[in-house]
């Protein structure tokens, strides 16, 4: 049973859950089938006599349903059920992977969610990351369920709806941490944290099954820019009143230690500033980074230089956090990118997207010139205040090189501490672990092996294996002060968005895509006759991302005899079924292809009857 | 002019180059003009006269030509031209990047080879890894030059052109470390080094202008596995007797410090296997890192266990290092991977490639259940005895994620020393530096940002700015002992190598497989009457790679609909020119298909007359 330190205000408890209890005969029955086990161990039973719990009504169970989140970075969303009524934290996005050809974002599958649909009672927000709000216009435009979130994170939202003309139909309601929201059966305290994004909250949600702990994305930064520190206070109430789970991100489980206040990138950009004294200044970061911004523009208004924005996101973020307050901006400061060449370059600072080296991003287009506003050369000071997120090591190389090549200067190590994570390292995961003191934890927000070193430091820190949870995406566990196990598994998955189409890009079309991408593709095209099914006109060959089709005029030309005898020796057999014709010229031109290149091409034979 | 350390033997030396002097009279021409400019300044004349140095002859030129291996990493080529002769430095080949879809490997452009092939006094190789061996079977097969290495890379290389077929037409020859080879007017010294393969040289290239060192690739190990420490004491001769330029490799020119010895590796090895007891041992290496295969084997002979190999190449590698004598294997120890099963688990250890989470390596198809011959599961402990070369960062970290699901332990982080790496780092660069002391400097073998940083250093260290040269692929430098000038590029460049295809791959294929593999296909195929134009079957459409067909038949169908339109209107119209009939179908068709999805697949009218 419930192993350490939750002792305290246990009877209190039950008597504020038994409140709000509704669907009580089915978690009888099975209370009292584990009562029976009580009975069976000496111990166990005089533990409860000694309590008096024998008394109590067993709690109901809460189901922890994983739609994202797991075994992948992005895409987070956690559905938390209890008796009737289901919760939602966060609905965000991911970025296609490098195999997800055309891919534009990948969106959870919501079919467990509209299924469901009556019984969500809102969606809670820990804050205005992408991978934490970007699957909202897509949920929102299937289902209408009311969001809650921090002013900020709300305002990240609106302007979100806004762009897919969702806003008016739907209900998003401001919550300030600190303060707690009713949703059916359940309530979810909002509890300030830490993290790359002002308005960060964790969330204790207490079910009739006792109380579940969700970190969001958070660290421990006792200097913070604006804001206050994370309110450790709280987490540590939650846990003296007993939690019966934890989920905590594990984005930094692997790296010991903890992570850097943010107040620390302000001395490296002080120092840098003071370097770039006749330089124009450019800085990368992200877009949704406000303090960052916050102290760039603090830098700025030190040395006496103007800002700039450009990116489309960042010109966004900046004009909802300026609205919103969350950004102090000195008077003046601010000029429109236009009017970046009207001031010396050494008076100016311009504050750009692309500090992952994005393709399409303002700092890539500098570095390929293909900005239509800012030319950089010898003049420009540039740091990229953000580390490459994995997978982006080699663009974000390319436009460091880029830059290098047209003779600017580059900031780019981290050896000049331009960048701190927003994510807790190993220490500080301990002190949430330790101030929270689950019963049962589960790792959230990560892949495989941030999820397992989160595990190992649960254990490390004693708890036992069997009351950890490694899930994947779909999975569902059941939760109560009894045991945990894992249920079926729901629908889940990755819903890909490629232009206007949400989810009819699959596996088998990114699979020809692959193809195409790979080796190009021949078509055979003919006309036969529709009574005795000689050719007419044709076989006419045309390639794409094949071969250099002059260099290549022989290969083909044998590929245009080999399919024109094919077609004739089928007439001439009278076999006109077009699906074996098809085959078999596919069959013999890959065997020719092959033979002459060692390469496989799409090959697509395609026949019109005249 | 020579500004530091230049001073001693200066008269002996003019004294050897002139015996080997060929064409004296351009050189005599240029070294005139020279000696009047010298005039000019009083300073240098009166150096000049004290040293009696007006008796001299003028020393000639030396061309520095670059085919490969600056603003990139691999491709490495050098060219060191004097009088007529010319010396090639290695040979090497690159993996394609991202953008270059179905590109197996990259290879330089040889032409500039091609035109001075009589020239061509032979290759010089400074180690086995494939950046700088992997070009030549490509080069060998048009041209016939004789190529000098040590046993170790000449074997490497042996096996490399029995695979192409080319073994017996090639001159090979083995030069050990301190030797020296004749080569037209120059001479090449081969000095030993250390690096991540045994036997890798530099270069001390004695020219009628000077003397040329190339360090190759290489790193300070006081403690190699095998061999000796590197030859720091000809660095120091060399040095000592005037060195024009040195070219050094720049891979690591960003790193602080030393490079740890590979002995570090025996200790973390040597605890893994100690950990490990119950287990088998999976170690992920790279192939050529003889001496890290050396210090398996040491570690499963101490343990007790098998070592068996797997993946082509590594077996390859092994194949050549034992037969050389580069291994030393105790008897009864390697055993076959078909025979692994027939050991207990902890009782074997299995070296593998894949270590960079290659798709089609050993490792990466043990953890997607795709290799024929090795399950891993829960009983495995598994090494990675490598670092993520950039750019692979992601498919790694997909291979320990798919690994850590079925169950093994996986040893990943760097805290474990389970990797060095084989290049120097800035402590190690600078004694190269210091030792050789060089008139001009030529930082090789990176990306802009690597050379950039080399380059820094070399300033650091009291070069001045002007006598440091950053190339590009293709350039060509002049150095004499008076000055470094650039020279016009020579033809220089990235050669695709698809299949059996050396070339014939190029930008226009590879935008179109960009294309294809992007968004897509649709192609609109028709017959029309020969004499009116008017359709007489189809138009048909197909689409791969573009949307699932099933759900969108409705759209593919309005895209007939359109494309029958636009032909018939044509036939109305009496315009047969197929030219802008298939350009306003394409235009046309792709408005409605960008309308309906925002998205841009490759439109393809295929017209056929009957």
């Amino acid at each position: 049973m419930s192993t350490n330190n939750r002792n305290d205000n246990h009877t209190a408890k039950q008597k504020r859950y038994s409140s709000t209890r509704k669907s009580g005969t089915t978690q009888n029955a099975k209370g009292s089938l584990t009562a029976k086990k009580n009975t069976a161990s000496g111990i166990s039973t005089r533990k409860n006599y000694k309590r008096k719990t024998y008394s109590k009504p067993q709690k109901p169970s809460v189901k922890i349903a994983f739609l994202g989140g797991l075994n992948e970075i992005g895409k987070n969303i956690t559905l938390i059920e209890c008796e009737n009524d289901i919760i939602i934290i966060d609905c965000g996005m991911a970025f296609p992977d490098g195999d997800m050809l055309g891919v534009d974002l990948v969106i959870p599958d919501f079919s467990y969610i509209e299924q469901n649909y009556e019984r969500i009672k809102g969606i809670i927000l820990t804050h205005g990351h992408e991978d934490h709000i970007g699957g909202l216009p897509f949920l929102l435009s299937k289902v209408n369920i009311p969001i809650y979130g921090t002013p900020l994170t709300i305002g990240l939202v609106e302007n979100k709806l806004k762009e897919h003309s969702l806003l008016n139909k739907c209900r998003l309601n401001v919550v300030n941490s600190g303060d707690t929201v009713k949703l059916g059966c359940m309530s979810a305290r909002f509890i300030h944290v830490n993290h790359s994004i002002p308005d960060a909250v964790a969330f204790a949600i207490d079910t009739p099954a006792g109380t579940i702990v969700h970190t969001g994305d958070f660290k421990i930064d006792c200097t913070p820019i604006t804001g206050d520190m994370i309110d450790l206070s709280s987490f540590a109430r939650v846990g003296d009143n007993g939690v019966l789970a934890l989920l905590a991100e594990s984005t930094n489980a692997e790296r010991p230690g903890y992570t850097p206040t943010e107040r620390n990138v302000s001395d490296s950009l002080d120092a840098l500033f003071n370097q770039a004294e006749n330089y124009r200044i450019i800085i990368a970061t992200f877009a949704s980074n406000v303090n960052r911004v916050q102290q760039i523009i603090n830098c700025a208004e030190k040395y006496k230089r103007k800002v700039a924005f450009s990116g489309r996101s960042m010109v966004n973020y900046m004009d909802v956090a300026g609205r919103l307050g969350y950004l102090n901006v000195p008077a003046n400061i601010i000029i429109d990118i236009d009017m970046l060449d009207k001031y010396p370059p050494e008076q100016v600072v311009l504050v750009t997207t692309g500090s992952q080296g994005e393709p399409m991003s303002a700092l890539s287009r500098m570095a390929y010139s293909d900005h239509r506003k800012v030319m950089v050369g010898e003049g420009d000071f540039i740091i990229i205040s953000a580390n490459p997120i994995p997978g982006n090591e080699k663009t974000v190389g390319n436009v460091v090189d880029e830059l290098l090549k047209k003779g600017c200067k580059v900031i780019y190590e981290s050896m000049y501490d331009v960048h701190v994570s927003g994510h807790a390292c190993r220490e500080e995961l301990k002190i949430i672990h330790k101030l929270v003191r689950p019963k049962y934890f589960i790792p959230v927000h990560g892949e495989q092996k941030h999820l397992r070193k989160h595990a190992e430091l649960a254990e490390y820190l004693g708890m036992e294996r069997k009351n950890i949870f490694i899930g994947d995406v779909g999975s569902v566990v059941e939760i109560n002060d009894r045991y945990m196990k894992e249920l079926a598994p729901v629908q889940a998955g990755k819903v890909f968005v490629d232009g206007l189409g949400v989810g009819d890009v699959g596996s088998i079309v990114l699979r020809d895509r692959k193809h195409l991408g790979q080796d190009g593709l021949i078509i055979i095209v003919a006309s036969l006759d529709v009574y005795d099914g000689h050719v007419i006109s044709g076989p006419d060959i045309v390639s794409r991302g094949f071969v250099y089709v002059r260099e290549s005029e022989g290969l083909l030309d044998e590929v245009r005899k080999l399919s024109l005898s094919i077609l004739e020796e089928f007439a001439e057999n009278s076999v006109h079924e077009w699906g074996i014709i098809k085959n078999r010229i596919k069959d013999e031109v890959a065997k020719l292809i092959s033979q002459r290149t060692r390469r496989a091409p799409m090959i697509l034979p395609i026949l019109q009857e005249v």
